[in-house]
């Protein structure tokens, strides 16, 4: 028979972009997730979970800041069922896009408003870069059909109380709220402040100038209205100075390349920049001065009556400015939000890649959104809700050293004779029972060294040895692990020399033996 | 200006075979997997999480008991890069055939022995049906690099744990434990017994023999072997009649299909039929029956010896054939299994769709299984594992009434005058802060009836009152609506109505009256 041919062995890789997680990395983050579960559960969340594959038709092109239809999503066809072609499906990039298919879906049977909370991974089908991964966990709370503010300052307070709650300590972390609504104004006053000023004597020319504003802006100013709510995004980034240059003549970037300016007048870029500087001490007085600089505008006044409530909403239940602050300079990038919007910053620094201090920065994000289910049912249903981003998350707990990194290895119980293995499960069997992590070694148990290798690898506390002479005297060998790696670290100590981390006990005190240097370890 | 065309809406759909879980679907099982992966954990495995999607080269094509390859996978193409094809990359369908490929990546970092837990959804490119979806939830753990049987005994063990962790009690389930070895040694003895009888007088001609049957079975029996197989792996669904029909001459199926038979003959046929009688009372009797029927062949021999050492380990640890028993029926599909395998029953019966009692079946599987990191090193590495099927395993204790129902619904703070929505938030701030599920009505107050049907759709234990009237006077009103759902239920008991379900209280008190009533329904 002629020998089959031979096929080359397949690459054991992760697609480019993905990657594995390892123990601790999994389970803080269930650790974690569980934990802000909890308080959406507090908060009268109901958890909903959806599939990780949606038809592209009901997943929609929302992708924020995606520029070209359907880039950013794993999206495949179904095969044909006779004449007709197979569905398009994806992979879902966010939570929020099923969220709206599953309201329009069950809305029959939904309570209204709807108060879901939703966590699992999403899938963006981008660029990887460091730290940058094609799958990631999103963990969502949403209201949808609750028209009220109060729905936006209850989120708020929920994702202070979140962070708070996973680790982060109150002062670390400022959720910053604005409103799009002010933001449109502020565009407003930039692009026709001086018309605005020259006609603002009444409600009646207010209400003509909007319609004329709202005229001009779709037919010839859209792409600058666009343009100034990208640059004020930057601001995190680039500063007054950045925003200023942007908003008029462009910009050298770090990498020295040139970005073109949005072609601004001084005095209206003057107008955005004032604007940004409006963050104030306290939320009142960030309040008086944005009503100062866009309440001439209907949409602006509008915006600042919304931020005003949710403040007051959100003093009202203790929650002060270092926690949730008003802060202009919020945008949440070009997606689909269209009323307050607000995010939540780490204030710490941290060393990034090359040792440099730099702020940890935004681990949250949500805001108000009107349009999402109307794609669906024709009817304008007003949602808000908030995203946090775990992994991110669990980067700043573990940069500031705060995750728990104590050796949780089991018990191990060596094999120095194969043919007693049926002791050694016995062994671990009851250190099992009393709830004690344990296990028998299970490679090839010849070589002692291997074992204690393992054991290492491990990280066990202790390690139990049950030879033939000692099982003929009814006794077994305790190796303390923890005390071994401390002799060895400091082993100019007199006082630690003197303390044996290898001892005999009665086989019968086994558990208590173990259960001690546990104790000590924890 | 031309009016845009109006797109058709998308439809509000999950793609077909996929579903939405709401509530407690969605917590009942994150604390099954809580529980299983403490067991897990406490037995010395660490968790492992590796991504949705993988390599359509590091997944293969070992999807159990699919004959064509790539089918049952949700795959697609990257883009091209330049001249480069994009990859293949596609949705895991299952949480082993990842292991393979991270153990294969990891190797030089990762402990030898490596035990690993996962879980997480997988994905099947199936036809869907009733209760079956193309996205569900698997649990895993599985030694890798551990050659002994001792490896295998252990998953066993931690799978009865894992069942009763969950509330599944003992008596309820089996967990049933084969080796392929024995089923092997059962289908020689089937094919050639007569020979094997003939020539069975030394170790030289038993090898000789060995050799022979080998060369037998490759070159013309490869298929009925597989046959004998497949028709052993139905012996739970038709039955010793329906398995000897197979076997022989074929028979006909529920719906009147006539399936063709293997066209043994009978006497071939009787031996596959005492092979299934084998499994006894204990699990040394169906030793010494299998013994019996298959020792004489080197494979069944070695398979027998296999299993005794399994029942031996488990003995020791206490577990016995009420939990653990060996059945020679076990064959676990025509998956990649090389020795033991194994899977766990739920023996009480429930009602199917019609009302017909019918058993629960089969929960979770697993078995060792020595080739599949094989196709990425060239190195055979022993291997051995267990996968619940959690969603079924839920679906049980569903049918058998054991999974919490108690209304868990927020308590629901009423608004009653929308300008005092700061008051009511303030409310549910101290309730929440009591660790007390609450939260404001945040749909349009104007109706009051709708506050209180949304309460009722939540399942609200508490609703809480607070208008102007009481705001002058102190107090609260405090609806009972566990107390109200038992009045509505139980008018006519006269004991029931003296007492009152709705009373006010100061609203001081709040805390207590609403901890009060939490307790007594609980």
């Amino acid at each position: 028979m002629a020998k089959p041919k031979k096929t080359p062995r397949p690459k054991a890789q992760t697609p480019k972009g993905f990657r594995d997680y390892f123990g601790t990395e999994v389970t803080h983050r269930a650790e974690m997730l569980s934990k802000i579960a909890a308080v959406y559960h507090r908060y009268g969340f109901d958890a909903l979970e959806s599939s990780g594959v949606e038809t592209v038709e009901a997943l929609g092109k929302f992708l924020p800041d995606v520029d070209r239809p359907n880039e950013g999503v794993f999206a495949w066809q179904e095969d044909s069922e006779g004449d007709k072609p197979g569905d398009w499906l994806a992979l879902r990039y966010d939570l929020t896009a099923p969220l709206a298919r599953v309201y329009a879906q069950h809305r029959n049977d939904l309570p209204m408003p709807y108060r879901r909370y939703a966590m699992g991974p999403v899938w963006r089908n981008e660029k990887p870069g460091p730290g940058r991964f094609r799958q990631f966990y999103q963990c969502d709370a949403d209201t949808v059909g609750a028209p009220s503010v109060a729905a936006d300052a209850e989120i708020c307070a929920m994702l202070a109380d979140c962070l708070e709650e996973v680790g982060i300590a109150r002062g670390d972390y400022v959720v910053r709220v604005n409103n799009r609504k002010v933001l449109d104004g502020a565009i407003q006053v930039a692009l026709y402040g001086d018309e605005l000023t020259a006609r603002n004597d009444g409600n009646h020319v207010q209400n003509l100038l909007d319609t004329f504003v709202d005229d001009i802006r779709m037919s010839v100013s859209e792409q600058a209205h666009t343009q100034i709510l990208r640059t004020i995004d930057k601001f995190d980034k680039v500063g007054f100075v950045g925003v200023s240059q942007l908003l008029t003549t462009g910009r050298k970037d770090e990498s020295g390349a040139f970005i073109e300016g949005v072609g601004l007048s001084t005095s209206s870029a003057e107008k955005v920049l004032e604007f940004l500087h409006a963050r104030k001490i306290s939320n009142e007085h960030t309040l008086a001065a944005l009503d100062n600089l866009v309440g001439q505008t209907s949409i602006g006044r509008q915006g600042v009556d919304e931020l005003r409530e949710i403040a007051d909403l959100l003093a009202a239940q203790g929650y002060g400015p270092d926690r949730i602050a008003i802060d202009p300079s919020v945008v949440r990038g070009l997606g689909y939000y269209t009323g307050p919007v607000f995010e939540a910053e780490l204030t710490f620094e941290i060393k990034d890649e090359k040792g440099r201090a730099r702020n940890f920065g935004s681990v949250a994000g949500g805001g108000r959104y009107d349009d999402l289910v109307k794609r669906f049912t024709g009817q304008e249903v007003p949602a808000t809700g908030v995203s946090i981003g775990v992994d991110r998350l669990l980067a700043a707990l573990a940069a500031k050293g705060r995750l728990e990194t104590e050796a949780t290895g089991p018990v191990v119980v060596t094999v120095m004779d194969r043919d007693r293995m049926a002791d050694y499960q016995a062994m671990v069997a009851e250190l099992r029972q009393a709830g004690i992590r344990a296990e028998v070694y299970l490679g090839n148990p010849k070589n002692f060294g291997n074992q204690m290798k393992y054991a290492d690898k491990r990280q066990s506390p202790v390690v139990v040895i049950e030879g033939g002479d000692e099982k003929d005297r009814g006794v077994v060998q305790i190796k303390d692990m923890v005390l071994g790696a401390q002799l060895a670290q400091e082993a100019s100590h007199d006082e630690w020399k003197e303390r044996p981390n290898q001892y005999e006990v009665p086989r019968a005190d086994l558990i208590k033996a173990v259960r001690d240097i546990l104790d000590r370890a924890s």
